[in-house]
């Protein structure tokens, strides 16, 4: 069998990580910056110069197309994003970016006949570090079949309005110099299938001795958000009886909350409280105002429902004398990838006597949005230790390379359909 | 005897809450700032119309100053600061200027007969808002007098170079207007003693049904940070029990440091851990690291170090897998006022029938510093509620002229050695 090629992977890892690298082995490259950009040309490059037709979009998303042997055949099209976290690592999003390029390459150089034209893309602004939120111009782009919760997070005219570290997000895209037309969005009526590899972000794979995952779902989740509401007074003038301290009052309700959740004894579920904010935040103050968020996965919705029963019940509950409010953020249902596209990455995981895995996504990516809107799939690549979103992200050349070939067999059995 | 004037002092509260309003009852008015400065304009315009002498120094300290009847005698100082926190009230410090300024105007109004030259002075920057730290300006004045410990914090060069939002300290008082002469600064060769005004910021008065308190020391302290380090990994995407959540962790250590330090059993103690960081306080991640300040205060010494040694047994301690670090930040000794001038303040508290008792300040006050250097006291005025650092801060026309009569009343009995 045809399989991708280990030194391009290797070099193309080796290129990209040091568009915005940050010198301790990772990379900053906000969407639509100067390193994202440099980032966006070496990807129109090699493109180019394996014949492929580049197009943009008006949101600035980048397709390269091979065109196939059917001049009226729809596009298969496989993608992912080149923009990261602040010190982020060389493989989220990019990777995606990467497999799909290698695959074109693949299929370019071996003359691999398929009567789709194949697409690879660059989804604009995935991670939404300067302008929020996540997934942002896949919401755009598949807006019309988001559900009625989702979509509203994803209002084309807000997302063109917010607020960047010094400019719009419409602002950046002007002065990308990747605005095109809004007629190249990827579209039903233009394409047929859509495939995104990216690595796990999670330990997984690695537990489990694999290093392909075959994706089949991406799990429901909500966001609430837990507020303590006290009184600030004086440090060094207030009794202590007499405070409300909200962060003391957090702290108790976060353990409590830790126990209630896990008396209900689900082995697969995930809960975050990551995001946390104090008022006034000085040492010199008790806190009046503390809240954190809650980020709840799980594949079934009878238990996130059971869940969140739990999260409701601290409502007006008191700690430490201050009142607790919940307050919804946003959920999201499970999104079932195609049954059909699972299968065809699964078959050629084994083909290629890869070791893999069926997988859930417990984090979003833009197939999510884009599997509302056409028959889409994931692949996963392992994650060494599990890690994401830090420097210290690793998957091995090697897996990077059997990943493509997965997406590469996988488009090539989507292709005869 | 004589006293102040209600009529005048409700007069200088209404005018002085208008520089900086929010518009919710309280004001913002950092340091050097615009509305700062309508503030200093209006202490030199009346304190010129009853025919002070004004003089600023080189870190924009501003003094007016009535002269007595000894040409060679010290200057008797009274003041405070002008400045406050975000969101702050319109009695932290303001009402240390406005009784100087009201004692003075008596003086004058009066024609009261005084040996000494008497000051009104504005501190510059004591609540270091835009400028840490706080007490800035006094921390410079009485550099060399401050126990070592101390004055490594307010070495005058790092202070002029410290940056503010947009513009360093030392170029802030260079635009201010208010930037003077070096040898204006108050010194032990031309100022014989100092007093300061200021709100309690705590409930000990109110509960004790007393209107001013007779302040004999401002508490000792140390502030210390309780550092913890976990590992960030995605919120979808990583199980339960292989997390190492520094969020969760610090509210375990939290909960127990509360308990360990009140296993000790003093009831005057206060401690407070007002000011956390989360990184990198994302909703999609674990949490790797998590820290709280501890402030802790106290007049004894050994009470201090007892508390001190339970903070610093965290040190290495393991909490839900991550690791705990302590760093210190700094801390004081108690300072003990005057005892003489305290004296004068009992008395005059008690020759003017107020209710008034003895206590200790938990707060710093620019007094403290000048305490090194001077004789200096302290008097304090009720604080509603105990409310400070917030819009709600109140103290009655009544009482805040209460303080300022107390004061004039010290003041004149200093004057006579």
């Amino acid at each position: 069998m045809i399989t991708c090629s280990l030194e391009r992977m290797t070099n193309l890892i080796d290129t990209f990580s040091k568009f915005g690298a940050t010198g301790h082995g990772g990379i900053t490259r906000f969407s639509l910056s100067k390193e994202a950009i440099q980032a966006r040309d070496e990807f129109v490059k090699r493109m180019k110069a394996i014949g492929a037709q580049i197009e943009t979009d008006d949101i600035a998303n980048v397709y390269a197309t091979l065109p196939g042997s059917d001049p009226n055949a729809k596009r298969i099209v496989m993608g992912s994003h080149v923009d990261s976290v602040m010190n982020g690592g060389n493989y989220d999003g990019i990777l995606g970016v990467m497999s799909a390029m290698e695959v074109l390459t693949t299929i370019q150089k071996e003359q691999i006949p398929h009567i789709h034209p194949i697409t690879a893309m660059i989804w604009t602004n995935e991670e939404g570090s300067l302008y929020p939120p996540c997934m942002m111009s896949s919401g755009i782009v598949c807006y019309d079949y988001l559900p009625e919760n989702v979509r509203s997070k994803y209002k084309e005219e807000n997302m063109m309005a917010s607020k960047g570290d010094t400019m719009t997000f419409q602002q950046a895209i002007e002065q990308s110099g990747y605005k095109g037309d809004k007629k190249n969005r990827i579209t039903p009526n233009t394409y047929q299938y859509m495939f995104e590899t990216h690595i796990e972000q999670g330990p997984i794979l690695e537990d489990h001795h694999k290093d392909i995952g075959v994706v089949d779902c991406v799990l429901g989740m909500f966001n609430y958000r837990l507020k303590f509401y006290g009184q600030t007074t004086h440090a060094g003038t207030f009794p202590m009886p007499k405070r409300k301290d909200s962060f003391l009052a957090a702290s108790h309700a976060l353990i409590e909350l830790h126990k209630r959740i896990d008396s209900l004894g689900y082995k697969d579920l995930v809960y975050t409280t990551g995001e946390v904010s104090c008022h006034p935040n000085l040492h010199t103050c008790v806190p009046d105002y503390f809240d954190f968020c809650i980020d709840v996965r799980h594949e079934k919705k009878e238990v996130r429902d059971a869940v969140l029963k739990i999260v409701k019940r601290f409502e007006d509950e008191m700690w430490d004398g201050c009142i607790c409010k919940v307050e919804k953020a946003w959920e999201r249902e499970t999104v079932y990838f195609d049954k059909q596209l699972i299968d065809y990455v699964e078959e050629s995981a084994k083909e290629l006597h890869t070791n893999y895995q069926r997988i859930h996504s417990g984090a979003g990516h833009d197939a999510q949005f884009a599997a509302y809107m056409l028959p889409t799939t994931m692949i996963f690549v392992q994650s060494k230790d599990g890690l994401s979103h830090c420097e210290q992200e690793y998957s091995s050349p090697e897996q990077c390379t059997q990943g493509a070939s997965v997406m590469l067999h996988a488009v090539l059995k989507a292709d005869q359909t």
